[in-house]
């Protein structure tokens, strides 16, 4: 550290520069965050001193969270769902992984995962110390169910569904996982932390949430397509009491005991994720995300016009195209099997799909 | 969620009630946090969009977060150790107990913790599958290093002290723990997410940090004594090689493995953390924890004429007491045992001190 401390210009000047050099989201095509919505940022203001690490002391901040729950839970078919914010989906999967082990007691548990499944389902395993088998995928990148029966046996603690997923936007066919769940009583994690605000926003949803009864757990979300501030995760529990296997004793808090995976944790992003859904209400979020899935089909669309021919049709506003280049001053991202890879968010307005399909014209001229 | 919107105003009206619902901090004297100090504030706003989890698309912000790392290593006196910005204390300990588990494969391995380990600990252990074995205090609630050597053997894959307990705010004997963790062969973690940015600007600092040969790892939070927002914790370690074990792949991702256990990363509280050490420096850091203690023992003078004697002289600002009431209107802790508990945080300035101890005066009246 610095012996004398930094004049307050002169620190602003230089972290000014450092944030200069950090690419605007304008260019950015490769990312499932955005910039947050001007009212999550005016409530995360609002809010910044907050802890919901000891709601005693913040009760007003511990009753968005719940709200914020509750909101989500109702979207999710299941207004009585259980819930806290997390840190995002790695932590969600993270929790819902250790419910599950905590459901049942094996020797060597396994979890039964898509080839689609975020890598935070890897991290989950190595520190759980869960066996992951992988289901391999059908032609459209969903998850092979017929593959499932096969994979699981007597230490499945868990089965994991994707709505949304990460590399081609599909969402797998987790009305019949949720019969196999059921049927081999097995806990059924779904993945929904893209998806999940923007599938119940489509005007045909398919069927991921509460509403299967073998659903037991859902992540979800809020500062990817709700548009809150980082971080900001849910994870949500079919039954409330599903938490309290992970309790641990917190003397020293107002609170007694903590299910959560962080101690201290951040008030303000969930103040930003509740007064997006509230500011936004169902028709405004069907807004954002009819905005979004149309641009993605005019990308789609522009994008095989100059020949470059999708890699699947994809359920949420992700896009991607066999496609080995791009123009220059953009970020896009490639998938494993080296498909170009675009998340068509909010910032990606139609006029940024167009200007970035006038210049992959242009790599031909 | 509800159908329509809710206009700005009607949101914001809802949003500050639930605010003034919340303490006010003049009246929190039970926090390890703080409001957090107003350069914090002013960088947080300018980073708020941003997400360390895809560094290559922030790559100031990055800048940022290894400048960071840097100033902390060299305050515990490794400027090359390694490092990265954790959502806080919990993520930082379960990190480093996971590379001690890679680092040592035994079939049932164990950590050995104070008593007076943050709850933490059990949480990392019930996550990550440890036996955890508890050393008893001695009468200043120090950890009684004596009793260490009988309780590590074979499996035990890792040693903690604590920098600043939570209750009591002493600091372990550290430099003996430093000896047995070489003797033994063991990995050494030092939880110092609240003394860590208290005991290096003591007038006499206590030994504790990467000086202590046998010290492998530090958990340190900026959210607590560094008056940055929250999230910011981080991990230290002596190697950053340590990290290479927890990798996992990252495709789709401007980089290509990951060691962090979150997936996206607020990048507001990590400049936020950077804005506050590189403001202040060592002198202001020296100058806010002179003051922090100078109250601690106002307090401990003042409640001691009062009849409540202190529990023990802490090494960090935080006080306690046998004393079994307090004033309405203020928020104390209390320990296990049952001792008042007072952190004298920034907040708690000589004013709020000799308002509380007024008080106290007027219980017996």
């Amino acid at each position: 550290m610095r012996e004398v401390g930094c004049p307050e210009e002169e620190l602003f000047s230089f972290l000014s520069l450092s944030r200069q050099e950090d690419l605007g989201y304008q260019n950015i095509l490769s990312s499932m965050c955005t910039p947050p919505h001007p009212v999550a940022a005016r409530a995360h203001a609002m809010f910044l001193e907050t802890n919901l690490g000891d709601p005693g002391l913040f009760p007003g901040t511990a009753a968005l969270e719940r709200l914020l729950v509750r909101r989500l839970g109702a979207l999710m078919h299941l207004p009585e769902a259980g819930g806290y914010a997390t840190s995002g989906g790695t932590e969600s999967n993270i929790q819902a992984f250790r419910i599950a082990k905590k459901r049942k007691r094996t020797r060597s548990p396994n979890v039964v995962v898509p080839e689609s499944g975020h890598f935070s389902f890897q991290k989950a395993c190595d520190i759980l110390g869960l066996e992951i088998r992988t289901v391999p995928l059908d032609a459209e990148f969903r998850m092979d169910v017929d593959a499932v029966d096969g994979l699981v046996d007597n230490n499945t603690i868990a089965l994991v569904g994707v709505a949304g997923t990460t590399e081609y936007g599909v969402v797998d066919p987790i009305t019949r996982l949720s019969e196999i769940a059921l049927d081999r009583e097995v806990f059924l994690h779904i993945d929904a932390a893209f998806g999940g605000m923007v599938v119940p926003f489509l005007d045909r949803p398919i069927p991921f949430d509460f509403r299967l009864p073998g659903v037991n757990s859902i992540s979800i979300d809020p500062h990817k397509m709700g548009m809150s501030t980082i971080p900001a995760g849910c994870l949500l529990v079919r039954d409330p009491e599903y938490f309290s296997s992970l309790n641990v004793d917190t003397p020293y808090l107002t609170v007694k005991q903590e299910y959560t995976l962080a101690g201290t944790r951040p008030g303000a992003s969930v103040a930003a994720a509740v007064a997006v859904l509230e500011y936004l209400g169902m028709d405004g979020m069907r807004a954002v995300v009819a905005g979004c899935m149309e641009n993605a089909r005019r990308l789609i669309e522009g994008m095989e016009t100059l020949g470059y021919p999708r890699a699947v049709t994809p359920d949420v506003n992700v896009a991607t195209f066999s496609c080995d280049r791009a123009p220059a001053g953009w970020r896009v991202s490639r998938t494993r099997a080296g498909d170009m890879r675009i998340i068509c968010m909010p910032h990606v307005t139609r006029d940024v799909v167009e200007a970035f399909l006038g210049d992959m014209s242009d790599l031909d001229a």
